[in-house]
């Protein structure tokens, strides 16, 4: 069929020359004399306009055909079309095709497509969510979330990184980053049968995990759903020096939010012989890169959502691509915000975990600028982190930016093998399934750092909307895993 | 520290510039006048040389310092080395370092390193996995693996199709692709204690299923990892018009096979409006560009395969990308293969699926190049394939690779919804968590392809290695879990 998407055609010059139209009717418009009809493909957010004058039509037309076709199209239906591509007379657009056939491809019953012309609310699109990319909102949502994933790579292909999947499924669970699903082939039935025999047999309930036999389990152990990449990206790292990930993660927290999903992409660069300093140089350019990304690759797509989602996102991303990064100890931090103690529902105090109202202030109303904190109380921060000489704070570095809070948090990770251990005994942490992890600083051990970006995190922070489901195709949620 | 990458320096001219080396010591020659390190920091195959004169150090130099580093030195051991970058004056280099300063970051104990000079053989690096990128021959796979992940990417991007990330946590399960692993964060204990109670009870074992209770897991029904994007895919190519997904997909099969993986990498391009041809034309594209990519911005790295892993490889795959794919109908596939029946284990029939060795004597014997076989019986396709007016056969196509046999699958989908319905039904599958899929043939349903390319399948045919285990990361297979 050998069909051309519609940016391609919008950004053609009208020359004569004859256009094979593929796509889906958005509204067709149909006056006495004239007909208009909107055509998109979601190659781009704008629509190419068909016309039909029915006192002139083209000398190529077939009108009779045309009539028929035009009773069949309603608002979803899909079409091939093909015409002049001409300077459009009105405004609005460029270039528009004046008909000349049109063949419906499929029809679309009005009375059962759900996607009318009037606007739907975000919790029911959700509800048909293999029908949201056809509407604007959501086509552009997700033009935007290639275009980052794009730049994702790009950046640090640039920079002599090398990709890396780490594994999905893992047996290790020490990580404490979170609640992990299980992973597993035993059939949950059966495993209540053999309980129901043993106890009809009179065994005690308190034998129970002994009916649960792992080394039957696929994987001959209990395995889970990774919750980072970062240990294994580090096992990378000091092989191939610059590395990054780029998948999926998963959380088994029963948190029922606007921000939290149960499955959600990270992108986790993990760096040998970068030290703290080098960690934020390189976040505040990533940070820079996507968004100056987003901002000159997605341009139609960002402005739709700074008119109809988010009024000033724009201002707002281009205002972080401009500023430097103002970079302060987590000290300065708490001391900065102690003077406006009054406006904050949780005081802060040297030792407390920033909360979202404090990262915002310091960057939307303190300094004005994104802000990197970094020295973090050991306590509040994990295990790997690099301790400071001061035995109380480690090199870990958040990067707060306005209208969010923390969009990045990252550190120079602990090479030395005996802080290390310490470190993790203090935590009362088993490293028995970690052994490969603590031998990374036994073996030609080198500083190191990494940081994380959550990519809806992200992705919501550059489209403006509002829940974080309304950002990833498919969401994965408690008590939601549709389609 | 802003460390320089050994690729960097290795590509710059001598000019007398000092330069920093970071890495990790490969191998030192310590003769009586003379020492030589290579250092690698797995930015690319090649390592780097320093060069110690003892009887003319460079005039920089602190030769009790060096000797004090160079005594702590071992394979294994990282380092930060200054000196001057100089043409070299011996053979396989370009440029080499002379040693003004060493520091040793980390020690290598060399009783404990697993990875010693003597050859070590792919099983025992699979149990050392975390340090086996630090090797000549993982460090060219996984860099061999980025390439090509990014020449995935690219390819896509410059023909206008949307990265799109489909779910990994599913509720559907009748896509008949393959085994599944559940998810789930019900305990398995408890459902073996709550048995030990009802069997204490008098319950019955028929009762065991009732007893769990999917409406209280996460999801609120039984969930599983997925086996393909491809179903949700469509539903955004109907949308976007051109995607593709390129993620984690999952088979819990009981095959301990150098050719199986449980977790593996999966692209998959959906195209609206694409016909079998067009999607053939893609294939073959896209296969092309992706061997070609590998030839070009892997040549190092391919080289060392060429020599050291398989060789011919080079020549096969520049075979690959120089040949105009032949394209043939299954029936006409079967009438060749008949003709050497001979020749096969499997007697080939009309009817039959085709055998790697079929395939691999079709490309290999038959064409003597690649060969792209289409129109393959119903019976022995999936569901969604589009069928041919003879009623008999779907439109599939199967891409064939000298070397390996079929490296992509894919077809025209049924878009017409009777049709498709049809096929489930003679199928017996329950599409009742499938209307979904149903209804994109419902609403504006269009003429759409798409095909699926595994992605260790490719790595394992570009770089030779002979176990699938051994091109990703950390391969997950039937009781392998590790890290």
């Amino acid at each position: 069929m050998k069909s051309v998407l519609i940016k391609d055609i919008l950004k053609s010059k009208p020359e004569g020359q004859t256009v094979t139209v593929y796509g889906w009717v958005r509204t067709k418009r149909d006056s006495k004399n004239l007909v208009f009809i909107q055509v998109n493909d979601g190659s781009c957010l704008a629509s190419i306009q068909l016309t039909f004058d029915r006192t002139a039509p083209s000398k190529n037309a077939d009108p009779v055909s045309i009539e028929n076709s035009l009773k069949k199209i309603t608002t979803g239906a899909s079409i091939k079309a093909e015409g002049t591509l001409i300077e459009s007379p009105a405004g609005g657009q460029a270039v528009e095709v004046t008909l000349e056939a049109l063949t419906v491809l499929g029809e679309c019953p009005t009375d059962a497509y759900p996607l009318q012309k009037k606007a739907t609310s975000m919790e029911f699109l959700r509800e048909v969510a293999y029908l949201r990319p056809r509407t604007n909102t959501f086509g552009a949502v997700f033009r935007v979330r290639n275009q980052m994933a794009f730049a994702v790579h790009s950046f640090f292909q640039e920079r002599g990184f090398q990709y890396v999947n780490t594994p999905i499924i893992t047996c290790s669970d020490a990580e404490g980053a979170g609640e992990m699903f299980q992973v597993t082939n035993l059939s949950l039935e059966k495993i209540a049968e053999t309980g129901i025999k043993a106890g009809a047999k009179g065994k005690s309930p308190e034998t129970a995990a002994d009916l649960v036999d792992y080394g039957k389990d696929f994987f001959g152990k209990k395995a889970s759903l990774t919750v980072s990449g970062q240990l294994e990206g580090e096992t990378f790292a000091t092989a191939l020096s610059r590395i990054y990930t780029f998948g999926p993660t998963f959380r088994a927290e029963n948190s029922n939010t606007p921000r939290h999903l149960s499955e959600f992409w990270m992108i986790e660069p993990e760096m040998a012989f970068f030290d703290l300093e080098d960690n934020m140089d390189l976040a505040e350019e990533f940070v820079k890169y996507l968004l100056n990304w987003a901002l000159t690759k997605c341009r139609e797509d960002l402005d739709f959502f700074n008119l109809r989602i988010q009024s000033g996102i724009i201002e707002t991303l281009t205002h972080v691509v401009n500023s430097p990064f103002k970079r302060i100890s987590y000290t300065e931090a708490i001391e900065e915000l102690k003077k406006h103690e009054d406006k904050f529902e949780f005081k802060p105090f040297w030792g407390c975990d920033l909360q979202t109202e404090h990262e915002r202030y310091l960057t939307e109303n303190i300094f004005k600028c994104p802000v990197m904190v970094y020295n973090y109380p050991k306590e509040i921060k994990a295990f790997y982190m690099k301790l400071n000489d001061d035995k109380k704070t480690v090199k870990a570095v958040d990067v707060l930016v306005p209208g969010l809070g923390e969009i990045i948090g990252g550190s120079e990770r602990e090479e030395n093998y005996e802080k290390l251990l310490a470190a993790c005994n203090e935590r009362n942490m088993d490293m028995s399934n970690y052994q490969w992890y603590l031998d990374l600083r036994r073996f030609g051990t080198v500083p190191h750092s990494g940081f994380g970006l959550g990519f809806e995190r992200l992705l919501r922070y550059i489209t403006g909307m509002a829940n974080i489901r309304d950002v990833i195709p498919y969401p994965r949620a408690p008590k939601l895993a549709d389609f």
